[in-house]
């Protein structure tokens, strides 16, 4: 098998919810595994400047409407979170501890959160909202609770964002395969393509 | 015949090259025609803040790779005019001072000067090699140098702008489809499908 896919997201940018529900798919069906990278675009914006895209000028308009209309042409659920964009830390910090232990319950854990956040419009800004879509997926309240909380965590997180904007990584979704970058839920049918041809 | 689409793009975005390649082909597939207006992205720049992509810290490295790459995907000729960005003023004014006397002639004009800038990397930033490629085109020389410099002519391109960020345009290429915004052209399937569809 060759080597995994890395699909980086924000879990408060709702092109990333788009393009989770189909990367899985599209790598499995070249024999390839997805290392699911949750990242800050927030750290990103301040390193290098830039806003959410829910602030720029005419783009918040376009966006507000683009959004929803992807969803639909993708037969998604879609709902706006409230508030939006939300702060995505919690989730990121609980989606490398639950990982490190067992990569297919971090990719269900993701899943969740992402679903409860654009697939319903719920809120998983806090840690206690975290947690309580952690335990929805079987992840024990207080052990998911502590790890939100655990220094050791919140280091690993910090290396991951620091990690990923040292590869480039300043949008989501953005994903690489065998090195090549590829920005957008837009660019999931080229993601596929080089699966398929090794490039062009 | 249904209303026409209108075309936003400006001279210097080379994913507004890419779909000048395809908007024709897709409207015509639908009975539609197709009114191409070029605008200066610089005036919304100035207006609302935002850079070109090569300027962007990260993102500018992504685009260097990401435009030459969809290129290839689309078997379209691409090659970088430098310099790059460019001023495209001139090009505009001689799109819409044509246009307004035959708009065949003008799309033909465009379509010359997209080709001449990023088909084969050269220049059209300038009077004299915007009066160049028209000659190409069949267009008198002297006319076109001396509508350059027409007061009425930098009017126009001047109303286009401001009607174009009026309605919202903040990007090239921008679809507009029986009122339908679709912003890049990684957009022109949907592009295709909503005109097929009527919307979804």
């Amino acid at each position: 098998m060759s080597d995994p896919i890395d699909f980086y997201f924000d879990f408060s940018s709702p092109y990333g919810y788009l393009a989770s529900l189909r990367i899985d798919d599209i790598a499995a069906r070249h024999g390839r595994a997805v290392n699911w990278r949750p990242m800050l675009l927030g750290a990103v914006f301040k390193k290098f400047g830039g806003a959410p895209l829910s602030e720029v000028p005419l783009k918040s308009d376009y966006f507000l409407r683009d959004m929803p209309r992807a969803a639909r042409l993708m037969g998604a659920p879609f709902k706006w979170p409230d508030p939006f964009p939300f702060a995505s830390i919690a989730a990121c910090r609980a989606i490398y501890w639950q990982t490190d232990m067992d990569p297919e319950a971090g990719r269900a854990l993701a899943r969740a959160l992402y679903h409860t956040a654009f697939g319903e419009g719920g809120d998983i800004a806090t840690a206690k909202s975290v947690v309580e879509v952690a335990a929805k997926v079987g992840i024990d309240r207080a052990a998911a609770g502590a790890a939100l909380q655990d220094a050791a965590v919140k280091d690993r997180l910090r290396q991951e964002v620091e990690a990923a904007m040292e590869r480039g990584v300043f949008g989501s979704p953005y994903v690489v395969v065998d090195g090549e970058p590829f920005w957008g839920h837009d660019r999931l049918d080229q993601v596929d393509r080089w699966l398929e041809t090794g490039g062009w």
